[in-house]
């Protein structure tokens, strides 16, 4: 089988059966998912909206068969409410709601030490760096060090566990969802590049920072 | 204790430790290792020389607790000759020597494919990226991604498991050593970006790359 085909195949399986599932213990949902066997034209977010990504990381999952990831999140009349990223070559899973707290396999954690970005290491995504979109490179100079991950999975699993200062990438909707709503409970800023709060249903230039990082980072793109 | 206090001494015990079991394994061997307590002015590389890394990926170390390594070699007469790289966190052992095989657990494993550059994933070091050096932003360009995970122990991994195609850093002795045997050993191309061999006792900007890719890189950078 071809490494498109076995992708787009297990892709595909995954998100068929998150998204069964989810009909059946959330019967009358709307399910947004990356392969877009969800909702047919999702245009509003008012009830209960499922954002499916089955795999994230895909190239990783091709290339790597580690550093890949399962994501899902609830956005409850387009508020920020559960979400879920699953580390599945760590068996991990990084769970957690807006008020409910962040769990990793169950066990609480705490926010991250909202460190400055000299203190710390940041994930930019590559094309955001090879281009320089606003600064970026000046950005990551200014940081104790630049890290790439290759998928959103990862890379929010590095700012929830304060692996991470920032994370700055072009996330669709699924590869923002659940992070965003961990990221919100530890008291991480989670903005688009230019402040405002990202849209749920679109692609969206985000920032994912510790509350100094996101300030200095300010400083340096404005 | 403050983490550059802590990194120190961990580096240190490590290095410690290490050289006095070498210098009981192999006595009169030489031995240069990262922190220095090694053979004091070494200069010439006849006889056994054992190249150490106590922690690599030191950054790492401090702000994550995973993407570290510890790795050591066995350079003869100046010829690669025995290599170790240790990932912690995973608890996995990768080996190996010239003629002797690779091995990771005690398991043997086979050469990596000889894909080229679109075809693959390429780590780049943040320094090399930042400052555009020798066109490596457009090497970037040409592969299938671009990834900085920050520890030469992680990245010479990649290599030796075919999760990476090419890895190009700026690297001391000891960030090298071990990996060169074991990328040499699985006929992966390891020099210096002038297409040089790697000097044993400096430091190098170092290529490491399949054939395939090595050539490929060569027509974008000269």
């Amino acid at each position: 089988m071809h490494f498109n085909d076995l992708v787009t195949s297990v892709d595909k399986e995954n998100e068929r059966f998150i998204d069964d599932q989810l009909k059946e213990i959330d019967p009358g949902c709307k399910i947004l998912s990356e392969e877009g066997m969800g909702t047919k034209d999702l245009s509003d977010v008012s009830g209960h909206v499922w954002i499916v990504d089955p795999i994230d990381g895909t190239l990783n999952f091709v290339k790597q068969r580690e550093y890949f990831g399962i994501m899902l999140a609830l956005y409850v009349d387009g508020k920020p409410t559960l979400g879920y990223i699953m580390d599945c070559v760590n068996n991990r899973l990084y769970h957690g709601g807006i008020g409910r707290g962040v769990y990793v396999n169950g066990k609480k954690i705490s926010a991250p030490e909202n460190l400055s970005l000299k203190e710390g290491l940041v994930s930019i995504s590559s094309p955001l760096i090879l281009e320089d979109v606003r600064h970026l490179q000046e950005v990551a100079r200014h940081a104790s060090g630049l890290r790439m991950y290759g998928s959103a999975a990862m890379e929010m699993i590095g700012m929830i566990t304060g692996e991470l200062v920032a994370y700055i990438s072009y996330l669709k909707p699924w590869d923002l969802a659940a992070g965003r709503v961990l990221a919100e409970e530890l008291g991480l800023t989670v903005k688009s590049i230019d402040g405002t709060t990202p849209d749920v249903l679109s692609s969206n230039l985000v920032l994912i920072a510790t509350r100094q990082v996101s300030q200095d980072i300010k400083e340096i793109i404005d």
